[in-house]
């Protein structure tokens, strides 16, 4: 049984919280908001060290799927045949068996591959080593690369390491290693001072809400949004610097909740297809469940929606599904030691497991958030699908001063995205009644401002 | 108790192995060997899914610290309290704490920062990211960014992600996310056709075995190597290209376990001293005690090894530890939702209070391998400190048979390393008698060769 509600001891971070930040300033840690209690914790509420007993509506940048300290995670977790060891050169034995199941369980229409990662990062990595791959095995006509190519690759020089691409757009973010980071288009902060690939940029549609006021302008943002794309398609190719893949986020979620229409999406689709260059879904943010459906690009209705769909988070394992074509021809040309953690694959079975039974999808497309109209001098551009959803709030100062309030009377903190959009990515176990717990809120927040 | 030895039932793969291979045909796995029985392995001895009870001297590339099942691991991993969580931004109350008492306690002499991650790749990437900044800053003498550069970060562009390099060495390993990759130079079918960064890289000494008898040679060799480094960061220099850091492994290990002198690392340092630039040390591998010291670099005797030292592995979760002005200035910009793995820090725990009331560094350290001079029309090149051991054979074929042979005698395949190494990078519990075991399979298999 989950509690009645939220409930505060102190403000927010509390004493206990202070003294544990402090202890913890070896460690770049400037951004811990408050510590918390998992034990305490339970479905929809977070509770901290201090004892407040927050709801919790972003549950930890979206990795908290089933809500805290489900019965069926924590049976998983005190099973003593669960001991974590490292996948790849030699897996327990269920593990063969859990991976068709589970992940080819819930596999996007058209894969028949999933490979395993253990993070977002690794997963976007190693799904564009795939694309580079497959790229260039298809410009070559053979597997087999020559001498040359075998004598560059290792001191990274062309023809070995080939001067090749990935388009992404503005305001995407695929995670912070150094080759998700050329195609992380987000703040500054996160790309200063780290050398980075040159490659194509297209800008990403800047939609204007409400959506049924501006259908014309909108139509023709997303047109010209397109037509870029395939420019520097059709461009970067003619200057010998081909464009492998393009990289799209089904909803930008880091970039501040941008939504584009679901057919912007399939015309990205069929630019790709029309000039030869891998499609990749990053669903690591969107993956699971959120939106309503599964994956949020099955929104589009395609029947061949995409060549790779990297996801994580939600999912616990990190991975990629990917084509027949995508799977490399030789050994070890994709592979780390942790190829996923074996006790987050366990979890992922209970997970779909409880979404299933529970009904989650379709609880979580009745949760619309519709209180926009209530605050109109302070919110405006609602947007979302399921429970992925985010508001943006006048101007930087009474976003911060509403969250702030809104945590002091027992609302988590949602980490902010650009400056002034609140997300929401709740739980699955998030219900209507939820839903007006945190509208109370929000109106006594707001109502002080 | 520990099993008595080894025992085989059937070939290795057997026939169990083989159907699950089949089975988990839907990812890349051709590189899995065989699927282990984790909850028949115990200490020094894996057991596979047919029965077959190996001595395994390589550990699941050296990630099993202290053996299979050791007791203080299960018992961390069936307590009800020790659910896995995110850390990042709320960790749970104990992580504080326990990165400063465990990680701390372990810490290389002078440094006092620890930023811990999720794997070796994480790790090292993140580690790049911040000699980047440090690099950086020091150029332009303040953390404050430019408007230009500002702008120009987020689209990949100079001055915002400036034309910076990292110096690393022939055959050297450093994982193989992109930003890894870069810095990689094993094996051509790593990196074959992903682009990578033009950066310099260096020669490593070829060292001639015995050591003893080619001591000039040998001392030439490494200087050659020292003055190709020097050259090229003054090279690079000039021409705008700055080499900010240096990265390095104390041994080079999928290169082929590749040792130089301590001396010659020493003179590496000075040089990275004298231009300015980081000193990266890799400890993925080494790190953890397996050399009968808990950091490889510590046999250099130096004050200031280096200024930055990754780790993963054998210390379960990943992370670096930083001297204070690699610390960076703003928030987030070193990042990621898993900030290392709750569970993993608790391992780490029991697993330092192991080998410290075990006393297995000074046992790792006595485990001497010296079986070289009984095999001399096989066996070469014998090299090692601690566990963390290396021969030659002959040629390849012999390599694979005996390989083969030892696998099928009972002792589990160690993953080959260059073509013609066999590598040993046991459990710290490894005892003389298991050295003795290993040495009869040895005996067995080349006898028969
Ligand atoms: S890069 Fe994914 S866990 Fe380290």
């Amino acid at each position: 049984v989950e509690f009645d509600g939220p409930c505060m001891k102190t403000e927010v971070p509390g004493p206990r919280s202070k003294i544990l930040a402090q202890q913890l300033a070896i460690q770049s840690v400037v951004q811990v908001n408050f510590f918390c209690d998992y034990e305490e914790s339970k479905g929809n509420y977070l509770v901290d060290v201090d004892g407040n007993r927050m709801l919790d509506v972003y549950t930890q940048i979206a990795s908290i799927p089933i809500g805290y300290n489900h019965l069926a995670l924590t049976k998983v977790m005190t099973d003593p045949k669960n001991m974590v060891s490292t996948l790849g050169m030699m897996p327990p034995e269920q593990f063969s068996e859990k991976l068709v199941n589970d992940l080819m369980a819930v596999a996007p229409k058209g894969f028949s591959r999933v490979q395993t990662m253990a993070c977002g990062s690794c997963s976007n990595e190693n799904a564009y080593k795939a694309i580079f791959i497959w790229y260039r095995v298809r410009m070559r006509g053979t597997p087999e690369p020559t001498p040359e190519e075998v004598r560059t690759s290792v001191i990274n020089q062309v023809p070995g390491c080939p001067d090749l691409t990935l388009l992404s757009l503005m305001g995407g973010f695929h995670r912070r290693t150094l080759g998700c980071l050329a195609t992380t288009h987000t703040k500054a902060i996160q790309k200063l001072d780290v050398p980075s690939f040159d490659w194509p940029i297209a800008p990403f549609p800047q939609l204007r809400y409400p959506l049924d006021q501006f259908e014309r302008e909108n139509a023709q943002e997303e047109a010209r949004c397109q037509e870029e794309v395939e420019d520097l398609i059709v461009k970067w190719n003619q200057k010998g610097r081909h464009v492998a893949g393009v990289v799209i986020e089904p909803i930008q979620a880091e970039g501040g909740d941008n939504h584009a229409s679901f057919d912007f999406y399939r015309k990205l689709r069929g630019i790709t297809k029309k000039h030869g260059c891998a499609f990749q879904v990053d669903e690591v943010q969107t993956g699971g469940g959120s939106t309503g459906k599964f994956w949020a690009h099955e929104h589009w209705g395609l029947d061949d929606p995409a060549d790779i769909v990297s996801f994580s988070k939600k999912m616990l394992t990190g991975g990629y599904y990917q084509k027949d074509s995508f799977q490399p021809d030789k050994l070890f040309r994709i592979f780390n030691t942790w190829l996923g953690d074996h006790t987050k694959n366990l979890f992922l079975t209970e997970v779909i497991k409880v979404i299933k039974t529970e009904n989650l999808l379709d609880q979580a497309k009745r949760t619309v958030w519709s209180f926009v109209d209530k605050y109109p001098h302070l919110l405006s551009r609602a947007r979302g699908i399921g429970t992925f959803c985010a508001i943006d709030v006048k101007d930087e100062d009474t976003h911060n001063n509403l969250l702030l309030k809104a945590r002091n009377k027992g609302k988590t903190l949602s980490m902010d995205c650009g400056t002034q959009s609140i997300r929401f990515q709740s739980a699955l176990v998030f219900t209507e009644h939820h839903a007006h717990l945190f509208l109370d809120i929000l109106n006594d927040a707001s109502l002080s401002s």
